[in-house]
C-alpha cells in the first residue's frame, strides 16, 4: 500500500474562466486543494477556488507564486509565456501539459511543422514573413486562402479568410501588424469538423473519447453531437491520429484534436488544444468520466477513467445575445422542463454578444432525440446584457 | 418569456458538511451564489461557498444574517431551532423545507404521530416521560425494545436497544438525562432496510428515485445498492408511501424516507430526513439527476429533473479508520484503477474512527458487478488519522 496521499497534492490553475471552473468542480469532488491565477476578481472559478491570485497572466512573479503554493500546475488556455514555465520546471515544479508540449502547440507554425514531420496529415501551410510571401502562398494555394496568426488566436480571432487577391494587403496589414508571426494555409473544403478529446497519463497510458461532430458559426463552436455520424473506419482512424498526436507531444492531461473530414473523406488535423475543450463539454453528462475529471486524474498521476459514452449527447453553447451588460439568464425554467436537458451557467458578470456565457447538454436514447431536445432548449434559453446596466 | 432570472437567487445553507458541499457543487454548475453558515473554518463546503458565516448553528443572529444575504434558505441537517426559521418565514423569507415541515420531522415523536394519524405504517411507539412509562412500554412491546431520543439523534446516536429488563434503568438514565424527550418503539425484525429518495417542488410536483437497499453497521450506513432486490409490488408500494409522506409534510426539496421491509414483507416507515441523504449519494453517478441537483432545482423553483437510474450502482461510505488525527487518504490510486469507480473525498481535516470521510460509487451493467467493484475499491482505500499528527 503506497503511503503517498495523492489527494493532498495542491493544484494550481493558470486561468479562472469556465474551463478552470469546471476543472475545480471535478477536483473538489475528489478532495483537491486548488489555487487559481486570474486577473478578474469575479471570474467564473473565483468563488470555488481555495485561493485566488489576482494577477495578470503575463505576471511572471505571480506565476512563480502560484507554483510555490502548488504541487502541480496546469492551465486552461495556451497563450502563456513558456519561459517562466520552463524556469519552474528546471527548478523541479511539475507542470502538465509540460512547457515543451505547450511551447510547440501555442505556435501554430511550430505545431503544424512538428505534425508534418511526424507524417500526421495537416493542410498545406507556409510561413509568412512578408506580403511577398503571402502573394507566393496565394499562387501556390489559390483562393480562398487562410491567413493565421501563429500565436494567440481563438474562436477565429487571429484568422483571416482571404477570398481574392484584392484582400491580400489588408489581411497582411491586419494580422501582421507589429511583426506578428503568420502562416498561410491551404483552405480545406470539408464535409465535417470533428474533434477528438483524448487524455494521456504520466506513464504514457491513454484514453480516447468518442468522436464528436462540431458545428461552428462565425468560427465559434455552436453545437457538438456525439457520436459523430462517420463510418467506423474513419472513427478508428481519427482515434489513431489522436493517439499519435498525444505521443508526439508527450502530452499529460486532456488534449483536444480538431480535425477536418474533407470532401474526399480524408482526415486532416486542424488544431490542437493542450487542455479541456469546449467540444468536450458533452462528456460531463455524456460520458462515465468527464474531460475535467479526466484532466485532474491525469495531472495528479491517478489512473485514467472510462471515457465511454453513456448515451447519445448534444451540447450547445449559450452565447451572449443582445447588448453588452450585466448578465441576465432568461428562460432557464423553460429549458429545464425539457427531459434530460442540463444547463451550465458560467457566472460571468458581463454578457457580451457572442461571449461564451454557458452551455446546455441534452442526452437521450438516440442522437436525433438528443438533438431535438437540445435545439428546443436552445430556443428558450438566452443570456443577455441587462438594458439598464450600462 | 418570464423575465425573472431564477439563477440569480442567492442560496443560504445552514451547515457546511459533505451534504452542503455536494449541494454547492450542483448549485455552482447551474450558476448560483451560495452562502453557508457553519462554525468550522475549514468545513467541507467552506472553500467552494461564495461566503461563509462562521457561527454556531444555534446563533439566531447569524441565521438572520444568512437570511439577509440569501433569497432562499435550506439546510443540510435537521437539528436547527425552528423558532428563528418561523420568525424569518413570517418576515417573508423563503425556507425550504419549510419550518413547519422541519418542526414536525425533527421531533421523532411528532413525526411518528403525524404519520400514524395519516395511516402511514410505522412501528408501534409510546412517549416516555418516566422510568415507569418505559417499564410499561417493555411490557407492551417486549424485548428487545428500542428507546430513542425524540431530538438530535443521527447514525444511531440517541438510540438505545434494550435487550432485557435489567437494562431499563441504565437506558433511561443515559438517554433521558436532563429531562430529554424520549420514545419507546417496538423492535421490528426486518429483512431489509430500504430508502426512498424523493423530491417535491414548490407547486407540489414530485419525482421519486429508484428504491435503494441499505446495509448498516453499528447504525452507520455502510453500503447502498440500487436497484433494491424487491418484488415490483413492494417497490411500487414504497414509492407510493414516499409520495404520501411528501404530501403530508408538504415538503419542498429532497426528502429521504427510510423504511423497513419486515420479515412478513410489510413496509414500515423508520425515519424521515428532510434533506439530501447519505443513502442518496448513489444518485450522483447512478441517476440522470443527482439528489443534490434535484434539491437545488426544487428549492429554486425550477422544474424537477429525471430521477431514473442510468445503470446499477453501489455506494460505500469511507469511514475514518485507525486513530484520530489529520486525515490521510491511502489507496486512492488503487481504488481508481477499478473500472467505473468514483471516489468522493469530503476534505474533513480530522479523521476519527467511524467518521464519514468520503464515499465511493461503482456503476456497472449489472448490480453484482457494481457490488464487486465497490467492494474491491472499499478494500484498497482507507482514510485514517496520521500517527504523528496528534
Amino acid at each position: 500500500m503506497p503511503v503517498k496521499d495523492k489527494s493532498k497534492q495542491k493544484i494550481g490553475i493558470i486561468g479562472g474562466g469556465q474551463l478552470g471552473k469546471m476543472m475545480i468542480l471535478a477536483a473538489k469532488a475528489m478532495g483537491f486543494y486548488v489555487t487559481i491565477l486570474d486577473p478578474t476578481p469575479d471570474c467564473p472559478a473565483a468563488s470555488i477556488a481555495d485561493q485566488h491570485l489576482k494577477a495578470d497572466f503575463s505576471d511572471q512573479a505571480a506565476i512563480k507564486k502560484l507554483a510555490a503554493k502548488s504541487d502541480l500546475i496546469t492551465y486552461e488556455f495556451e497563450h502563456i509565456e513558456v519561459e517562466v514555465l520552463k524556469e519552474l520546471e528546471a527548478a523541479g515544479y511539475k507542470i502538465y501539459p509540460t512547457a515543451r508540449s505547450l511551447e510547440i502547440i501555442q505556435n501554430k507554425y511550430h505545431q503544424k511543422t512538428v505534425l508534418k514531420q511526424a507524417q500526421i496529415p495537416v493542410p498545406d501551410f507556409i510561413k509568412i514573413a512578408s506580403l511577398a510571401d503571402l502573394k507566393t502562398a496565394a499562387i501556390k494555394f489559390g483562393y480562398p486562402l487562410m491567413l493565421k496568426s501563429c500565436r494567440g488566436g481563438y474562436d477565429g480571432k487571429g484568422n483571416y479568410l482571404i477570398k481574392a487577391a484584392s484582400e491580400l494587403e489588408t489581411a497582411f496589414a491586419e494580422l501582421g501588424a507589429g511583426g506578428k508571426q503568420l502562416l498561410a494555409e491551404k483552405y480545406i473544403p470539408f464535409q465535417k469538423e470533428i474533434s477528438v478529446i483524448a487524455a494521456r497519463g504520466q506513464g504514457g497510458e491513454m484514453v480516447v473519447y468518442p468522436i464528436a461532430e462540431n458545428e461552428h458559426q462565425n468560427n465559434i463552436l455552436l453545437t457538438t453531437r456525439v457520436p459523430a455520424a462517420l463510418p467506423d473506419q474513419l472513427k478508428y482512424s481519427a482515434e489513431q491520429l489522436a493517439r499519435e498526436v498525444l505521443e508526439i507531444f508527450a502530452g499529460v492531461g486532456i488534449f483536444c484534436i480538431e480535425m477536418f473530414v474533407t470532401d474526399s473523406a480524408q482526415l486532416l488535423i486542424n488544431e490542437i488544444a493542450p487542455r479541456p475543450h469546449n467540444s468536450g463539454h458533452y462528456s460531463i453528462e455524456g460520458c462515465y468520466t468527464s474531460q475535467f475529471e479526466q484532466h485532474i486524474r491525469a495531472i495528479a498521476g491517478l489512473p485514467l477513467g472510462n471515457p465511454e459514452l453513456i448515451r447519445p449527447t448534444v451540447m450547445c453553447n449559450i452565447l451572449g445575445s443582445g447588448q453588452q451588460g450585466a448578465a441576465e439568464v432568461i428562460g432557464l425554467q423553460e429549458a429545464l422542463k425539457l427531459a434530460n436537458v442540463k444547463v451550465h451557467i458560467y457566472q460571468k458578470k458581463i454578457s457580451r454578444p457572442g461571449r461564451k456565457m454557458g452551455h446546455l447538454t441534452a442526452t437521450a436514447s438516440n442522437l436525433s432525440e438528443a438533438a431535438h431536445q437540445a435545439s428546443q432548449a436552445e430556443k428558450v434559453i438566452m443570456i443577455r446584457g441587462k438594458e439598464d446596466s450600462q
